[in-house]
Parts: C-alpha cells; structure tokens; sequence
C-alpha cells in the first residue's frame, strides 16, 4: 500500500476488537516512531504515558463520557504536556545534547541562552499552549506511523482532562493532560470504518501564491 | 527503508539545494497526504498556503529572521489557523458530510449540535488556540509524508506571525498564521544533516502505567 493508502485506511476507530493486542515490537516501533517526532527547538515539553493497566483505565474510560475505546484499546497513548518548562529544563535538553553528539557544552551556549530567553518571554500559560502545540505534532506522527504499520488508532480530545490529571497523578510530574489515542485493531463491525471520509476539498483547504 | 529509518533520516533541513524542486506529482501526493490529516471532529480549522513566489517568499524570508529556508526551499508550507470558526463554518461542514456520505442532513442533526455547543463553549481565543493545535496534527503528518518520500522539510516557528499574516493578507480570509514547513531537498554541505538526533531517552519520555 501506499502512504496515501494507508492514510486512507485509517480511521478514528470507535469500536476496537479488544481480543486484538498490539505485540510487543508493534508498540515499541509505534513508540520509536513517536520519540522520533520533532520539536520546536527540539525540546520536546511533553511526556507520553501508555496505558495498560485495567482499572485505571476503566477509570480514564468514566472521564471521557463512556467511551469504549478507553478499555477496548491494546493501549491508550495520552501525551502530557509539561507545565514546568524553566531554565532548568532547558539546562538539562542541553547537557543530553552536549553527551549525546559527544560535543563541548560552550559550543552550545548561545542556542541555551537562545532557548531561554524565549521561553522566558512567555508567561506561564502561553508555556504550556505552546507545549500542547508541540505534542499535538507527536500525535500527527503516531497517527502517521499507526497507519503506516495496519494499526488502529482514535485520535481523542473528548475527555475531561482534569480528571485525567488527577486519575494519573500527573499534577505532581509536572505534567497536564494534551491529547490521547488508544491505538490497536478496529472491530470487524465497527460501521464507520465503512463510511467515505470527509475532508475539505482542494480548493478550499490549499491556497496556491 | 522502514519507517524508522526515514523517520532517522530526516531531521529539520538548515540548508536547502536551491536547484531541486520538487516535481508536480511529489507535491500533489504530498498535499494529499496533508489533506488526510485527522482534526477534532474532523473540522479542520485550517488553511494550508503553499507559496512559490520569489517576492513573497523574499518578503516572508525578512519577517523570519532571514533564514534562508524561506527562499532556498522548493516551497514554503504555511498552515493557519482560521479565526471565524462559528455556527456557520459547522454548518457548512455537517454539509458536505451530507454531500459526501449520501446521507439525510436530518441524521447528522446531533453531531451538528454537539459540534455547535463545543465551538460556542470558547472563547475567541480559546477557539484560535484550539485551531492552532488541530494545525500542528497536520504539520506531524506533513513531517512523516515527507520522511517516507524522501522530501526534506524544516518544521519552523521562529518566524513573526503577524507580518505573516500582512503579508499574505490572511487577515481579510480569516486565517492567522500557525507553523510553516519549508519543504524540498537538502543540500550536500548542509552540516545539520550529519549530526546524531537528540531525543528524550526513552526513560523520559514515556511512562507505562
């Protein structure tokens, strides 16, 4: 198949076969593909949590209106924003990028000064809209990547995010809930696997200049 | 190459090869792939622009600090964000829903409302940030389109939004700039494609629960 098959294929799966299970090299590549995601400034202010566990996510399943796909799933993939992105973070991206290409950090200083000052010019709530921003690029690779792989995945926003907070624990990590998709195999009966996607057409969606 | 190969492959392109452009159906297929992207309720609160023009691009290149991505690129990718999503654009939705599906519009009444009460829940401001993110999904499959074609791009925000916007006259369209992918083809010299990928180790990113 082609990407564009692929991306045709896919679908924002309502009804998972919850029989059906991601193997353990499906979701390691699925993750692989996700860690691959860029960034602004490559910092990535998000952390990806994925979730097996039952109860917790019968619980996540009652802060998103019922939705079955919360427990039907092989795994429900919830990307959390950072919501304390400082200089210290900053300080600490740096360091891995200093170890990781194995280079000396003076060399770097002008991109950390660089970093800081901008994310010094933000107040506290633009930080984490901006770092929202930037997980909702992830979730553009994940579903790119399921795709790409014959995974099912449902793109979500229809949940209570604090109470997602809360179930998780995630105000103490410094994290707040950005977006999720359970991701695994549709169900054979799941009726809107059969129905034609809609998109904007061409010449409303681009703009040629 | 496999999917994580390409996605390794890629990175966020410094320098392009002014001299390679890419061919009409390499574009086509990947807006294609752009136009397939998922968006909450599938309402995408975008335009793409897709400029070629050497005087525009000059002009947009100074309003980017002068990076050369701007002009060097074979196109240049703008995503905005529309800034009038009201009952109106709903409605014109759940339209063409019922246009492509073949459907009764008296069967698509529900969604309809459902969509009408979130959109009429935010803010103005709430609604461009909202739109903003559904646009940053479209740059995450942007950015794997292009990996899994060989195409290079260089997902951007360091560019000044509003001059942006004058000049691309998005303000009379209803549409306020959100991210921009320069897109076309590396060149040989270009020192960022040689360096080692820094990410969040996977002990960082991820938390399995």
């Amino acid at each position: 198949m082609s990407l564009l098959d692929k991306l045709n294929w896919r679908y924002a799966t309502k009804k998972f076969d919850p029989a059906k299970k991601l193997s353990t090299d499906q979701l390691n590549t699925l993750l692989d593909a996700v860690q691959l995601a860029p960034s602004s400034a490559g910092l990535e202010p998000y952390k990806v949590l994925v979730i097996e566990d039952p109860e917790i996510r019968a619980q996540l399943r009652e802060a998103a209106h019922g939705q079955a796909q919360l427990t039907d799933a092989s795994q429900v993939i919830i990307f959390a924003a950072e919501t304390n992105l400082d200089e210290n973070y900053v300080t600490h991206y740096i360091d891995q990028i200093a170890t990781t290409r194995g280079i000396d950090r003076v060399n770097l200083e002008l991109f950390e000064k660089n970093i800081k000052n901008s994310v010094n010019s933000m107040t506290e709530d633009q930080k984490i809209i901006w770092n929202h921003k930037q997980a909702y690029i992830a979730l553009g690779v994940l579903v790119s990547a399921a795709a790409d792989m014959g995974i099912d995945a449902c793109p979500m926003e229809g949940f209570q995010a604090g109470k997602f907070d809360e179930i998780l624990g995630l105000k103490a990590l410094g994290l707040t809930t950005s977006v999720i998709a359970p991701v695994g195999f549709r169900a054979e009966d799941d009726a809107f696997s059969k129905v034609i996607k809609v998109r904007r057409p061409k010449e409303e969606l681009f703009i040629h200049v």
